[in-house]
């Protein structure tokens, strides 16, 4: 049996923090290992232009990301590892897709219709205000991302199910006009996946500033741990470890004997202080040796580019020719064939 | 001081006709000779495929139309002449700029606003009914053509002067962000040139059913010029030359002396059919020899693929350099930069 292939997309705008990590990174990277599948792992930083006209932080987080992803132990022997904008056929492609999508389908995604509403709400008379063409039309990116490598499993959180859908209709669309020649993908949502609450409880997230980047030095992270919110119950007091957040913070990072331990120091009663310090040591125990190889990496931006351009490499002994059948499809072929 | 730049889209959807010839291609050809200026002038296929889903076409066309344009003359030495498909950078701008694109400016195209109208006017609850996207965002693509070579004009037909304002618009607003990379281009619009009536004395168009096809053979030539609309009037009968289709039709082949010589005859009295005689051996002695190229040349699909294949290296000794300008200009640039 053919392996199946799974391809996941890496956001590149901004430095990952702790909530990425336990949310996306880690269980990405775990099946990086995977043997029994072909997995893609890619930089979308051509889809980081449509929110981002900084070119030195673009750059950056190009840069940042990579590293972070390297640092954490992507397989990038057992995977393919690349970026986006390396692979030349990736644009070819959305052009050729854009073709066949409806622009009713664009009108109706989530993040078009969230800017027009915002724009509604601000009593705008141009619903359009402010939203240019890469903000309506990236899902086309998207679809070309993910159908120019045949992907079967996209891994994704909840709030990109629809860019699924919409793949697999503009998928849909042309392979009914001109023969099979896109795989359906489809989009795993695993609702089992941790999501990291940040300090003031809520989910943590850039837009909330209560987050914790990934590789802050120690001393800093601790001082972020400590800041995690509690209520005020005295330390001998038994504590209730359903809805709280340090608690399950813990339990993101120990494994499933410390977790019961803890249950019961809980149970027992136990000072926020103490939770606080275990946890500081639990995630900095798991993040100093990557953290360390990152400050390497960051310094070696060279060879980051060598491993990304090795597996762009990888990546285009499928993305060239198939990109000529999709050509030769809609009627691009050379004059003399 | 250095030549301007001056680029032409060629539409490959359908057979050229001669309202198409003496429109457009004839003054494109004699400019290609022009040493003056640089010139390039490209087969628009990927703009083919936003109306035309019929992969047997779309190529078929590509060759027919290259053909024509060889046959007729075009200077591929002096000239730049490729297919906008053999120039992966293009569509990599395209992406760029539809970054950078207003979804507003999209919205007031003429193509997509008259599509919009057509939906409505049919009683359509939905007005983007049947409309794609490659429909709605081509003046992204056009602007990527245009600006993808730094061209200073571009000639136009009338309806194509909003799309010569998009991609201005386009190209001030990268440049606002990213610094000035971008000639803006202007319209050329030469009101002098012929607007060639079709059989029916309304305006050559294959919409109206009533063209001529360039290089249809000399009887059938013959056969649908004698077809062109004429008055009762005796053959004895002085005749009007003022809006007369045949007269206007001779004065658009003949040189100045026998457009003189033809007037008088016109005052004297000259039948119809003498006239549509001497028309069609004008038109069949300028086309005779084309037609004959383009019988060699069709039947040659492997020598257009090879001037068309020089061409677009010719054109990557440019685009290929200056894509990599406009991507580090938003951040995309090796990581060891």
């Amino acid at each position: 049996m053919k392996k199946k292939t799974v391809l996941t997309g890496i956001t590149t705008t901004g430095t990952p923090h702790l909530g990425n990590y336990v949310g996306a990174i880690r269980p990405a990277i775990e099946a990086s290992r995977d043997e029994g599948v072909n997995s893609y792992y890619f930089l979308a930083d051509f889809h980081s232009l449509v929110k981002c006209h900084d070119p030195a932080r673009v750059h950056q987080s190009r840069l940042e990301v990579a590293a972070t992803w390297m640092a954490l132990g992507l397989d990038t022997e057992k995977s393919i590892f690349y970026c986006q904008s390396d692979i030349p056929e990736i644009p070819e492609l959305t052009w050729i897709l854009t073709c066949m999508t409806a622009k009713g389908l664009m009108n109706r995604a989530h993040a078009y219709k969230a800017a027009v509403q915002e724009n509604e709400d601000n009593g705008s008379t141009d619903p359009d205000k402010g939203i240019t063409m890469g903000l309506f039309s990236y899902p086309v990116l998207m679809a070309a991302d993910i159908l120019m490598f045949n992907a079967h499993i996209v891994p994704v959180g909840r709030d990109q199910v629809q860019h699924l859908e919409m793949t697999r209709d503009i998928a849909q669309r042309f392979n009914h006009h001109f023969g099979e020649h896109f795989v359906l993908p489809e989009a795993k949502v695993d609702e089992s996946t941790a999501i990291l609450a940040g300090l003031d409880g809520r989910k943590m997230s850039k837009s909330y500033n209560n987050y914790i980047p990934l590789f802050v030095p120690e001393k800093q992270l601790r001082k972020l741990i400590m800041k995690i919110v509690t209520n005020s119950q005295a330390p001998e007091e038994p504590k209730e470890t359903e809805g709280c957040v340090l608690f399950d913070f813990y339990r993101t990072f120990a494994s499933p004997t410390q977790v019961e331990e803890m249950r019961q120091r809980f149970a027992r009663g136990i000072g926020w202080g103490e939770v606080k310090q275990e946890l500081f040591e639990l995630v900095n125990a798991q993040l100093a040796e990557p953290r360390q190889k990152y400050a390497e990496l960051i310094q070696n931006p060279k060879y980051i580019q060598e491993v990304l351009t090795k597996g762009a490499e990888k990546a285009r002994v499928h993305s060239q020719p198939f990109l000529d059948k999709i050509r030769a499809a809609v009627g691009i072929k050379p004059l003399s064939s």
